[in-house]
């Protein structure tokens, strides 16, 4: 990682285009300006694409797809999955690498778009929010190139912001984002249903359980979760689970029920 | 917080008998040990015990429930749900105050087993592992008395070791106790669901999500998790859940699908 450990065949900084002002596209264009030339970002939304140049040490603006500069050494197409391919088809002429964002866009479909080689994928494997500092350098990276060159210098440059890069091809790279996708979301939503409950019957809500819920995740990393699992299902106590269930609201307890039932059934199963 | 604070009506530092020798005792009695006198362990098994009791300054092992000194300040009852009025029944002719740490057993069981108002509740809002170290200060300590006095007492020895402190009543307890097991026990069985499919399907485990994870536990503590919740079914797009749902196990496609279907309907109710 650092400075001095990349630089484009003329020996210079590599040049990157971020198309796209999203979460995303900001979080990366934020992570590479340090170790880059980030030169120019387009948006769909101009004020967005000033917004974030405005955070940025030496890029401009792109006001439309024509005006993209074709001497960069990548294009970041960091956009929505249905967008990527309509973005990459006006980057046919370019003479970098063209990549895309997205964690289950296959990296064919930008090739066809792109009509090249020098295509591939760059997929933050995490979640983003505007207003959030992450570490980007914790972030896994999970790259992809049409061919071994491509893959090399993708390989590099992911590697100037993270510690973790990983070379995965696009279905494996949409596995994981799968579970990714079912591991975070499902979370948040029972973290949700405990915060509504909390609100609706105690004077507390989520914060209370703050220092339980980071235990519960550093308890799952380390032991693994099978080994950490707790709780009335897991100890097949049937009659707890019935209490709770009459405690709750319909669709909390619909998901206590189901959730219930899936445990009992991998752990007590005869 | 610390030494200092809290002294006996003798003036000395409170005398504290601990009963059980599990994941809640051991902790609490190392929390406890550096503040107060812990004078006694018992445990149903006597080698549990006498490996808490090596652990402590100044505790000796109770070999028997007739043998606990009653000289103590503090009866810490910490054993399974189900074993907390039997010991209690053990206890009526201390002169100290007699607590249990459950979520779930009401204050009145044990006041009718230990047949007196020196009786309450000392539950710490965590989960507690062999081996793991958690920083007590910041563990939510829910205490309860059966009157002003002993409510004044508990709230002082709960103040010794922890900066959260809350007086909560035996219904508002099981709330809690309800919304904890809720938001702890199935984030972790979503977690397992994940590992599972991330092993049977790519060379990774539940680790590659860790940063991800974590960033999205910070999310929802910070932003609540309403504002938080991403993901296919948030943004009502029904193509891709159906996607990923042929790609699970059945198992595994019934939390999906049934965590899919709440989201939806929360969000995209019409």
């Amino acid at each position: 990682m650092g400075e001095s450990t990349y630089r484009n065949v003329e020996g210079n900084r590599p040049r990157i285009v971020i198309l796209g002002s999203g979460n995303v596209a900001t979080h990366l264009a934020l992570a590479l300006d340090k170790f880059t030339d980030v030169i120019q970002v387009w948006s769909r939304t101009p004020s967005n694409s000033q917004a974030l140049v405005s955070q940025l040490l030496r890029a401009s603006v792109a006001d439309n797809l024509e005006n993209i500069r074709r001497d960069a050494d990548f294009y970041i197409i960091a956009v929505s999955d249905d967008a990527v391919t309509d973005i990459g088809r006006h980057l046919r002429d370019v003479s970098g690498v063209v990549v895309h964002t997205s964690g289950s866009v296959g990296m064919g479909d930008l090739k066809m778009a792109v009509n090249s080689d020098r295509c591939g994928v760059f997929y933050p494997l995490q979640t983003f929010s505007k207003g959030r500092q992450v570490d980007i350098t914790k972030v896994p990276i999970l790259i992809e190139g049409c061919n071994e060159n491509t893959e090399k210098r993708l390989r590099e440059l992911a590697s100037v912001i993270s510690e973790k890069v990983f070379i995965v091809d696009s279905g494996l790279r949409s596995r994981l984002h799968l579970a990714a996708v079912f591991a975070n979301n499902f979370t948040n939503y029972i973290w949700l249903l405990a915060d509504k409950y909390l609100k609706e019957n105690t004077d507390y809500n989520l914060e209370i359980l703050s220092p339980l819920l980071q235990e519960t995740l550093a308890k799952a990393l380390e032991m693994s979760p099978e080994a950490a699992q707790t709780g009335p299902a897991r100890r097949g106590d049937t009659v707890i689970v019935a209490k709770h269930l009459s405690n709750l609201d319909p669709e909390s307890a619909k998901v206590y029920k189901l959730l219930s039932e899936s445990i009992l059934n991998k752990f007590h199963k005869n």
